[in-house]
């Protein structure tokens, strides 16, 4: 049986560059790990394919899996779904390949509940510099905005904690090369390679 | 105040070839970790430095030094003592420098008791074929032999449960470049960090 691969999942708040961070990292030579493929019932656009950008499905069948527990985390946005299919993921894993989401916080939230043992990423703005900029703004904004954008970060940071790895998003080049220098450690660990030499030992 | 840096002990079964790997690390550029000098009771050989090689003690001041709990770990070896003072490891944590040990299992063990938020790193034997390799040896070896090789394998994976992770010496480079990493993930995990950002935000 092959060694169970990992699950690793890069979120963050929103504007941070997560989609950038995870395509900049698939465009990476020797990748070892999949993408997975997201399910959605949002209209198929164009040069879509289904299986490849989305798995496409009614609104029906969507809310069927939800019932029976099919998705791995799952949230509505402008009326439709998006959500992982726990299947593929969990098949993959099974292979003994590892699976990289990126998704949503409440998403990775959800995940964390029912894959307590997967590697969570957040990716952060750039520093305190970045972060007041953010909050502060262009100094024209009005005293309730920057109260917003304060306690918005306050949130983001607070959700932090359900995290293993905090990623500063200061270049993408940096975030992806910490990135992948963290799923090689995760590797690493002896929780996870003690039982390959056990079982070494046991073949001799 | 500084945020305190990591301890990271790296140990192994004897001739994995731990100090041609702790060498190879300091030989390294932009090292950001602190060699932590080991204190012993046997003879200052020429050109050898108090404070630069070894801490030259006497074995009254050795002993001293166990009796008060100032040493981190130590062992006796063919007559002298060797051990790990425990001021320094604690100023330079304190100061918020990361430490490097390179020390034997029995010594790791006595750390990670006293200092069980260190990274403690397992070096292994390069695979299957070399244990099998050490253990067989060259056909000619007595059964007898063979097995307290066996036995002694044996005891070494049963170790490796105590430590964080396991770095396999296929090639001193590749370790080398694994334990950096290693030390580098360890920066990023959230439990170092978030009040850092809990900090920034505060300060806003």
């Amino acid at each position: 049986m092959a060694e169970r691969g990992l699950l690793i999942v890069l979120s963050g708040p929103s504007g941070v560059g997560k989609g950038t961070v995870r395509k900049a990292i698939f465009e990476q030579p020797n990748n070892d790990f999949e993408y997975s493929i997201s399910m959605t019932t949002r209209k198929q656009r164009e040069g879509e394919i289904d299986g490849v950008d989305y798995f496409f499905r009614t609104k029906e069948e969507f809310e069927e899996l939800i019932a029976s527990g099919g998705l791995l985390e799952y949230a509505e946005y402008v009326g439709n779904y998006y959500g992982t299919p726990l299947a593929y993921v969990d098949q993959t894993l099974a292979s003994g390949r590892d699976v990289f989401l990126e998704i949503e916080v409440q998403g990775a939230l959800q995940v964390r509940e029912k894959m307590p043992e997967g590697i969570f990423i957040f990716l952060t703005p750039p520093g305190l510099k970045e972060l007041k900029t953010r909050i502060i703004g262009r100094g024209t904004d009005a005293m309730a905005v920057i109260e917003r954008r304060m306690e918005k970060a306050i949130e983001e940071i607070n959700l932090m904690q359900h995290y293993d790895y905090a990623v500063e998003n200061d270049r993408v080049e940096n975030a992806v090369s910490k990135i992948r220098n963290i799923i090689e450690c995760e590797h690493l660990k002896v929780s996870r390679v003690i039982h390959r030499y056990k079982k070494m030992i046991k073949e001799l």
